[in-house]
């Protein structure tokens, strides 16, 4: 049984995350199918690139990923599968959806997928479910071993992958300016790009405080005093609390509530934050919790 | 690994779909099951029917699909399965949910399941839940060959399985009127009952300009005139357009917005949509994109 | 194929329980992985507790399930592995996720996770996703036979298991007061803890009428007289009826649509319910589906 692994914006309450499965038991039986998520929202490339970053490294090295977040479908846009140092393909279109792992991980080399080869017989008349026709089909076909990636098709240039551009986090003594770049959808909690060497090149320390502010094109949504804490149940419910997540990387959170959504906080390139030894800079007067308007 | 493919309208948030796996591996350890979908909208048996037809061709010769949506469960509807002309089988209430299946692919048999030897054992005090105790049974037992096709139960006449009466297409050169099927639930594109092949016969061509207008028991609720297309990206965000589906049916769509829910607009048997060369009758005042209630 | 089944408070919408899945294959390449659901309501242990006494009697024994609604991740809370009466294996917090499986099924034996084996290498800097670092890897080497249930860790007494509190169903002649436990998501019908054992000892017979009281910390939200019937057939759409559910267990619902959302009516052991004999206490004037607020 190889390992396939699908994601898309299509969700699950339609046939087409359905066709697509049946597509990759039609190259080889013996494919092991699972679903990264389907519920990316739609046609937000960003978020498809993230949740790759966020699963593919717990996979076994070999495992083939198709991610569909494809609001250019039908247009020349390239579609490719990318070797990554981690030993996993992606199968995609060029869109930005390779950004978190290109930069996160490293891709070793990347090939542009011959359609006259690796797509459905007599689809052509199709234009606009490239996830099956194309993507799935072509997964299942490496996964399975039909094909090599060298028969994905002609190698194109690393460097020039499609990126979305995302700041560096920077950092200095007692402060970090950083991106919420996503947040888990059902808890609410902000996911930033700062890493935990990060946090410890600062000086933060565990059980400290220390000042957020969330902004978005320079109107705060959040500024507050928070303590850096171990887990949830470090804080009482519905209090803030500021953690090195799951992925090593800095969170802000309140215990059993949204942070998201109680200040009404997006996430992507756009949302900085900023975190600050409390009390660091001038006088400190405002209170854990507070919410600021510009 | 024989594969098994469910459906139903139970959604993924409790224990039913569930209990509906460990019966089947409970039958044979051996069966690869998938998910169709679990989100058909509570009781739409339509809708059930419509998400077969978009999937069951892409799926291996010999798959066997259950499909449960079952607002009659413990009154005297029969249980069947069918044999279809594409070589697949399909097990379910025999309330309509074979409509589009019969139509467009054609059923080869269908026989009326024996619960005397087709249900779990001692399960007969439960009347509520013939999906788990009669049909991810049977199913099971018929992909992982415990039983027969033959062994399911007597025979039926495939002219009397129930069907939903959908109005055949009207076309004549220059017009064509038919349904609106379906909606892509993630993307709120209109999926009407049109063929390719009926765009072509009634005179259609690619990047010409129809009229298209979609009402619902004699009351419009859309008129405007849109380009068909090859797919999303040939017109700008917004914007709306006429292109041939994954199915090769024509369907109406927004580029990255939802004209289901922008224009009010449902689906099924119920809900008619008339494309017609644009200008071709009389003077032409309205503008793409317009909306006009009567 | 050996069978592991995971159930979450993670939602599918991002790319928690897809990392969960890539561990278990990274431990054993031929697990056969389910989802129970990943739908729990976040932090409602509870409904966890329910879930699992709905599904696990349908898979087959030994089949291994993870649990993990976890609001206490990171604090002193055990880690545990069930052993159960039925044959089934359960790793789960020990936080009340056990309740039903305890009182319905019985636990033969119970362990501790030793964490200092049973916990992905390296994983000691991330505090918030024991999910994936703990109970899915545990789950993962139980389930491939990489470790035996003696393996999991020391044995803890199954007395001192943690459970959530309720109520034994009273019943009497004529008479039966229970907890509403939980609702079938997608058709908000109402389960109760009342088993079709207690309704016959009641002398509550197939098509009789019961009165029925729906009341949360002694606020009534429905009372009504109800009659008793097989599924939801037996009723008009939109009318009340009680029924023997597929747990068998009294249940009470309106055909096609929402009891709970009608009525507003949540689940959960403060939520009781009381059936009765229409008409046996003094002279009955309501009228069926009479809503009664006090």
């Amino acid at each position: 049984m190889e390992l396939l692994v699908l994601q898309s914006d299509f969700g699950l309450n339609d046939g087409a995350v359905s066709a697509m499965h049946g597509v990759c038991k039609g190259v080889h039986k013996n494919l092991d199918i699972h679903d990264l998520t389907h519920g990316i929202t739609p046609f937000q490339v960003f978020e498809g690139s993230y949740r790759l970053f966020q699963t593919v490294k717990y996979w076994p090295k070999g495992t083939v990923f198709v991610s569909v977040v494809d609001p250019g479908v039908g247009t020349p846009r390239k579609s490719v599968v990318a070797e990554t140092k981690t030993g996993h393909y992606i199968v995609t279109p060029d869109n930005g959806t390779l950004t978190h792992i290109k930069k996160e991980y490293g891709i070793t080399a990347v090939r542009e997928i011959d359609e006259s080869v690796n797509r459905i017989d007599n689809s052509g008349d199709s234009h606009t479910f490239h996830g099956r026709d194309v993507y799935a089909y072509t997964g299942a076909r490496l996964a399975s071993g039909v094909i090599t990636f060298e028969n994905v098709g002609p190698l194109l240039k690393v460097e020039d992958i499609a990126e979305i551009s995302i700041k560096t986090p920077e950092v200095s003594t007692g402060q970090i300016e950083g991106t919420v770049e996503i947040a888990d959808v059902r808890f609410g909690h902000l996911w930033t790009n700062i890493s935990k060497e990060m946090f410890e090149k600062a000086g933060f320390s565990l059980t400290s405080e220390l000042e957020a502010t969330v902004a978005h094109k320079g109107k705060m949504y959040y500024k507050g005093v928070i303590p850096y804490v171990r887990s949830f149940g470090s804080v009482e419910i519905g209090k803030p609390l500021i953690y090195i997540n799951s992925l090593l990387k800095a969170a802000v959170g309140l215990n059993e509530k949204s942070f998201a959504e109680t200040y009404k906080i997006g996430t992507g390139p756009e949302w900085s934050i900023t975190f600050r030894v409390a009390g660091s800079e001038g006088g400190r007067s405002m209170q854990t919790d507070e919410k600021i308007e510009i």
